[in-house]
């Protein structure tokens, strides 16, 4: 026989995904679960990334890391563990980092009254990095001594630890996996430059590999990363219309160079202090890839960022042609590979509809069928993950249809996501209408003039807050949604993540 | 002026490294510090890894990944913090590592009289991960339901942290970066094949890649991993005889399997325990690198191991010849690269004597010098980093020899060190020989009939230990070195790292 039932892995039965009109962050859960993406571990809020979900997490950080290394930046490591004198040292930073640091207090454990406690107190506690600034910039200040050092462009893919309330899989969760950038220029000029270039190359990544388009500005002041003098975001839609934070590039001026010390002689032998940049995105970006392009099937995947790109499935209808359909299967599996296209197949003895609701699932964008009839025609069956449409195609020109048809998908996701922004972006100049629009889920372009007291007012009443100041906004004159003051820009504002 | 002597850098001047003979220790920290491969942090113990020494771990990670990929495992992540109740669980385990575990007991810092304090106290304490069985074997419980579930082979990348009191840079540090292997296998057998499986990749990448020559081999108890069954290890021999355990996997029987429940339905619908392994190498694998090879001139590299294997150095007596030199030098540049040779060049308005003074340090396997009178003869000068042979190339086939050398160069570096080891590894049958031998920095083969007291008690006398029972050992009877007991193969003794 067959068809082997008990071979069914007995979770992938159970599950049904729920749609996202019923319940977005039931949906959402049951999109990772289904997909066998990540899951939480035993400490609250800590994630497991399970094999499949990691397989995307190293597509980012092999695309990402060899384009931040074509800018000059090389990557190293620097250390997990941060004394609290250090977090002190620049008053906002810690303002920012204060609530949700995991802190270290003792290096062993001892028996006492047959119970393990801790103990070697240690002197100074010890932070866990919620991100490496000033552990990094006290090293720097050691690292560089003139001009001739700079500009000082570093990186590292790390862990940080974050203790987040309200976790929730990839968006927030207490640990998370993330790059951090980190750099030291001359001039203030060169490190805004810098900070923008980085935010490009985010841009880049997210649209044009990850087919997430996003918004690019600057965060409003309270908004903005805990030191930095200003944050570049970069910042997409998700299907709720809440809008998600996928990446942020910092100008840090010398707000940390100040208090760590990172000084160098300049040209004219004068000492001066650097001017930083930090820029980072994290495992949060699956987060946004999910809600982007997933739909009640489950996971949908771009391309460019799946670990496989096309799943072989054989059909199998009796004993006898299971030699020759298995042997075509692994011929054009061969043929795939070849052409640099991520295939593998699944010869398992299941019923197909078995096989494709789960290669469906997770998001693999395109699933060949093959059974008997289609090998006694010459040709194949195409079915796209992303529209479901079923094509056939020869096997004389299989890998150059599916080249076209992965290009395809590709662009076609990226345009769909677009498209959907663009419906659900309303332009307002009304508060009456600005909450109507925010009520309904929608990114608002409208003015504003307020303070940081209005901008939390807003807050309050719209659950909206000032997702960026888009560069790509046209001077105009307005009066601010809120206050009525003259504005000449109009910004966005969401709910968000 | 050609020579800008201001360019070079300050500190490069003033470093000089400690020989060998004069100070062994200092030797290696001399290497590590003027190739700018690491340096501690501001906590007591935690390592920096530049940028220089990162680039080895970003090719050891790029190499090993592959090939324990290849066997069918997959990366995954697991959480950093355990809970204080999990490492309790396995008796011998807890017992291993509680005398180095950072512990966590606060969740954030709270502004008390004007000072920070740890506050949010956690109800249960939690541990960094100095490695994660308890926490992953927590998590497979879950995951595995029945034998169709296995083998679950996963690996992961990731930082640990151990206590360490007496750090040394890579060899033992309190933070440090490692993969580690968990699989969980439906027998005994299986799971002892694949902890064998997996030291013999490590011994082939020792070897191969790394021209480390390794000696494989099982630990003996009081050696073996704090709840293995059997711990298997490579151990090299340095350049001051002293051995380091390069990597180990254990067979960790049922002992993880029984007290967290990692359980499956077998075949015939009983319920097992799982059979476990787990195996793992660090950035020690670097201190390793930089110990059997390098010399008082600095670090040397293997080519395979190199993230720069050839640097093309410019020779400029006079400025109307610079571009001619440095136009020669990018063209011999794009040529290895297109033949995938990694090579860079240094155009630099430095005397040449100190460009090679810094590749030298770098430990460049392959150092090409270009000047206007090699061009006009049509030659360029190749100078090996490992034994500073000189060798006129014509320019018409720099690809083929510059390949050729470095193959040679990666063999004489593996077939010195096997030599170094052959030469400094004795028989000895008497307690008298054995104290001389281990007194001269040796490894000594003897035979062994004692129990764990008695091999504390040659470590009191001698500084040896037990460094494995090698695999490749005959059998022949002999008395036990110690105690006169009879024996039927001869083992390794050394001091040790």
């Amino acid at each position: 026989m067959i068809y082997d039932s008990k071979k069914l892995n007995e979770k992938t039965e159970e599950k049904k995904i729920t749609s996202r009109l019923e319940d977005y962050s039931q949906w959402y859960l049951d999109v990772i679960d289904s997909a066998d993406l990540a899951e939480y571990g035993p400490v609250r809020g800590c994630m497991v990334i399970k094999p499949y979900g990691y397989s995307i997490w190293e597509s980012i950080q092999g695309i990402l890391d060899k384009k931040i290394k074509e800018t000059g930046v090389k990557n190293a490591y620097f250390p997990l563990l941060i004394p609290k004198s250090f977090l002190e040292r620049e008053a906002k930073h810690v303002e920012g980092f204060a609530k949700e640091c995991a802190v270290v207090t003792h290096h062993r454990l001892e028996e006492k009254d047959g119970k393990l406690i801790s103990a070697g107190e240690l002197e100074e506690p010890l932070i866990i990095r919620p991100t490496s600034e000033t552990v990094m910039y006290d090293i720097f200040s050691r690292w560089i001594r003139s001009y001739r050092d700079l500009p000082l462009l570093v990186n590292q893919w790390a862990n940080v630890v974050r203790w987040e309330m309200r976790p929730r899989l990839f968006l927030r969760t207490v640990e998370f996996l993330w790059q951090e950038g980190h750099t030291v220029h001359e001039t203030e000029k060169e490190a805004d430059e810098r900070a923008r270039q980085m935010l490009n190359i985010y841009k880049d990544f997210a649209e044009n590999v990850m087919a997430i388009p996003v918004i690019t500005g600057v965060k409003s002041d309270s908004e903005r990363f805990a030191g930095a003098q200003c944050t570049y975001t970069i910042e997409g839609m998700m299907q709720d219309g809440k809008a998600l934070q996928l990446g942020t590039s910092h100008n840090l001026g010398q707000n940390f160079s100040k208090v760590f010390n990172v000084k160098f002689i300049d040209q004219n032998n004068t000492e001066q202090y650097g001017w930083q940049t930090s820029w980072g995105v994290s495992t949060r970006l699956i987060g946004g890839l999910i809600m982007t392009h997933s739909d009640d099937k489950g996971l949908v995947l771009p391309p460019k960022i799946a670990s496989i790109q096309v799943i072989i499935t054989t059909i199998v209808p009796s004993e006898k042609d299971k030699e020759l359909v298995i042997n075509k299967a692994e011929e054009i599996n061969k043929i795939l590979k070849t052409k640099g296209i991520k295939s593998e197949t699944d010869i398992r003895d299941l019923r197909p509809g078995e096989k494709y609701f789960e290669w469906e699932k997770k998001g693999i964008p395109l699933r060949i069928e093959i059974g008997p009839k289609d090998i006694a025609n010459n040709t194949v069956v195409f079915v796209r993950r992303d529209t479901g449409e079923k094509i056939k195609v020869s096997l004389d020109n299989i890998e150059s249809e599916a080249e076209k048809i992965l290009v395809d998908i590709q662009s076609s996701l990226f345009k769909k996501a677009l498209d959907y922004r663009k419906e659900k972006t309303k332009v307002v100049d009304t508060w009456e209408d600005f909450v109507k629009e925010i009520e309904a889920g929608n990114f608002v372009l409208a003015h504003w003039g307020g303070n940081a007291e209005e901008e939390e007012q807003v807050k309050t009443e719209t659950g909206a807050t000032i997702r960026c100041i888009p560069f790509d906004q046209k001077e105009e004159s307005g009066k601010c949604i809120k206050t009525g003051k003259p504005s000449n820009k109009r910004i966005i504002f969401a709910k968000s993540y």
